[in-house]
């Protein structure tokens, strides 16, 4: 009991820790994402005090992604022209030790997908950030095994995820996370829950791929403790979920004012809604 | 006026059956569309209950489209790259009895453009949805027509194109809507109204689309009464207008509100406020 | 000082002219830009009166654009298939004395991207509205002089880049605005500075862009005029951000009140906000 409040008010330490760093260090995020999150993600690393970049084209990623200080891969709206992009961007930032973030947004849509997240799994990823069904997709390497999850939203619950998510980073080396109603954080050993956010933040499209961005911003500015990054900007946005509804009125309203709270976010306000626990 | 009061009635109903039965089964609804409305689109189909897919991959088409519930293809930012997908999509609901919802977007700004919805329409959509220029163009299937109007912004009035919209779904099998001030919609014979919605809603950017991407989620659910769907759609729109705009101080609260407003609708606020009419 | 009263009367009358002048003729703008700012580009120029037009096709160019009334060029996420269709755009406007704007966004982000804006700035662009560090980077037509400012946010005040932008009117024709506490506007020769706007519009990802595109639609209604119609947009999107504060909660907020606050200004408003002088 005493062991457990005490981890408690670590994790607690930790979060706010790593949102004023984000805050101070402005982190440069590079972000190939889907046409569908951009503007979600770009206000949410802005509100967090990252600096995102929307850079996506061959062209640039040579000379833009060496200067990063994280990257994003987001495959929503996947296509053979950005793929090589993807690739070549993780494979300098695999190479030149920048963490990288892969979010395998509806896995399973396509072959296609499926191949192309498994081909960007390859050059390691700090962190793989999906909902149940894309981990549990990505994880069993199987396209049939989850047919039941053609589109983006989840058909599994986060816990019947564990074991995948747990699998998925022992052969990955990537720390995996799970969104849901409590959000699951795995190094393969180690397993963590974030028990912030609310419901209604599905029905906002493209949040999913906003805490992606923002577990990468968290991992820039603490690169060794990247489980403990992830977690932390999963339970950010959760609580930002949190005081936004206070005010919702519905999903577009609760968007606009998670987005003010996460702006706005102070420590004593962090630290009461923070509830990140040990599960095993 | 018995008889006008009845069927008022009956459509009121009819209306908040198809709302529920999208709430109820979340439909898949694959949308291929402009870069400027996919987050209101994704939005509007979350608020509604529907599942958004934003997959435009040529790569995917094969694979996905046969597993979603309705199609919808936009040509707000058509290139020569995103076509064929669409084609391969639009084909492909053709073969499956897929229901399929074509948004002919600025149809006169170019020859590129209005050739591609020429084909598109032998495709065989479920239903067209457009303003007035652009379904009087595509009716007319001439460029010079209609040159008055180049950008998306319609120089007419919707009652200006019921004569236009009965000579497209005659000659294209589809329904074919009108969106203005009175929504109007067709099958080429029995001509429905809807005349729900506020001015403002021009004045904000892409709920154009996203309505029509609302009727494929409404025509999903009920494939076989299109017309009664896609005047619903309009319609549950428009009341969703109705109701942000008692909230709204300019176009960007409209659509947060209006969003908010789709979300939370109930049946007796809707029932109160439907206004569908046949018009002869 | 009777002189510089009489000149700040005169500016807030021009300015209150060209917003009554873009919502009568509601200018029809051509957009070809990243796919971050498109949204927020839209809605800014329906809600100034304007008619926006997201047309980034090669196909559509030599048809369309011929038509606008200005267009605006946004590098933010250029690629190799997008650059053809704003060189034909850029050089049809050119032949055509349509007036153009181009927004360098990020211009050294690569060479790719640099080398791209050098090329696009041949074509004579009415207005060069840029941040400080992008402003400088462009002028010195040197990609190491400014590595520090990688990403999309200015590393420099606007005042820092005086020179450079004076020296950049000089060598391209433009007039060249940069965005910044003050915003700073000069033919070569001439500087102006509008004071308006909050530093927490820093924080909504696209005001950059969606301010250039307003530049736009000033510059299609009095394109004769073309350093009045930058210093009176940036003021009057300045004025908005100001107006939209008062209620703003954050950055989200602030986005949703600045664009309802330019949808309604009203003239006794924008003449006790607007805030231009004469710098030099």
């Amino acid at each position: 009991m005493e062991e457990k409040k005490k981890e408690e008010l670590e994790w607690r330490r930790k979060t706010w820790k790593l949102v004023s760093k984000v805050r101070l260090e402005s982190p440069l995020i590079q972000c190939i994402t889907n046409f569908v999150s951009m503007d979600l993600m770009a206000n949410t690393l802005l509100s967090a005090g990252a600096s995102p970049a929307m850079v996506h084209s061959l062209e640039e990623i040579h000379e833009f992604t060496p200067r990063v200080s994280a990257l994003c891969l987001n495959v929503g709206t996947l296509s053979s022209s950005s793929l090589p992009a993807m690739i070549a961007a993780a494979k300098l930032c695999s190479q030149l030790d920048i963490p990288w973030v892969l979010d395998p947004v509806a896995v399973s849509a396509s072959s296609f997908r499926f191949d192309a997240c498994v081909q960007l799994v390859q050059f390691k990823p700090t962190v793989i950030r999906g909902n149940a069904s894309e981990i549990i997709s990505l994880s069993s390497c199987s396209l049939q095994s989850s047919a039941a999850s053609m589109g983006v939203d989840s058909t599994h619950g986060s816990m019947d995820a564990v074991e995948a998510a747990k699998l998925l980073a022992q052969t990955s080396g990537a720390i995996v996370a799970v969104s849901g109603a409590t959000d699951i954080v795995t190094d393969g050993n180690q397993v963590v829950g974030a028990h912030n956010g609310v419901p209604l933040m599905q029905k906002i499209t493209a949040t999913g791929c906003a805490v992606t961005a923002l577990i990468a911003a968290f991992v820039a500015v603490d690169k060794s403790h990247a489980l403990d990054a992830a977690v932390s900007a999963l339970a950010v946005f959760g609580v930002a979920g949190e005081l936004g509804m206070k005010m919702a009125k519905g999903p577009a309203s609760l968007r606009m004012h998670l987005i003010d709270s996460l702006y706005g976010l102070d420590e004593a306000t962090l630290q009461s809604h923070v509830n990140i626990t040990s599960l095993c």
